[in-house]
């Protein structure tokens, strides 16, 4: 199964304007621009991840495997391609971990959440699957 | 499938000593001496949600439902009654959908970040399953 790169399509950084394409339309344009399709990555546009003060923001989510949110990203083409890379990493890795030192620049700074697999996915249970420190 | 109640071990707010339990440590053994069990929730302590600076946080997660990732919780017991009843609400909402009104105090006021489930895991395909707000 594919990982599944989530973009909010309505994140509006505070000093944004509030008409007009909200900037997490803009960073989803982006995304498609660059990666119209690309194996073991799917793009999909959702009205809202809840991260409304930490615009724009991302996921990364597939079965069996950990889930990460991302933030503070500026809706331009180096995050576009900062969000694929990092998708790709996680499309790659089997348990989906996205060590910190491998992660691309903004996506290092920008970690809003990160949780395990469902437990009941995996075939063991692994609770601290990075031994306590956010990665 | 239960709905997962993942409650972050590692959590210390900023005003928190360094030494001692955890503020996460803490939370985790208040929710677990209000229920040693429930048909429909388990209760998961996971080393590190990556929250930090919203300290304490939790997550709820279950196959084909909504995600949800809470933050500034103090280490209560009213926060710890409060997270199991939305686990419980989350258990009972085929979609895990939680809405704003119906989630109890401190977690209307804590979201974090919330994710549709995984497209291949749901029965039709639900970007905006509440509007474009979020809930």
């Amino acid at each position: 199964m594919p990982s599944e790169l989530l973009v909010c399509t309505t994140c509006r950084p505070a000093d944004a304007p509030r008409d007009g394409p909200a900037a997490g339309e803009q960073l989803l344009a982006q995304v498609l621009a660059l990666e119209p399709g690309h194996a073991g990555v799917v793009v999909r546009g959702i009205a809202c991840l809840g991260v409304c003060s930490r615009s724009c923001s991302i996921a990364l989510q597939a079965a069996r495997k950990m889930t990460y949110v991302f933030g503070d990203l500026p809706p331009d083409t180096e995050s576009a391609e900062q969000v694929l890379a990092c998708a790709r990493q996680h499309a790659q890795a089997p348990d989906g971990l996205l060590a910190w030192a491998s992660r691309p620049e903004r996506l290092r700074r920008g970690l809003v959440a990160r949780l395990p697999p469902l437990q009941a996915q995996t075939p063991e249970s692994t609770d601290a699957p990075s031994g306590g420190t956010p990665s």
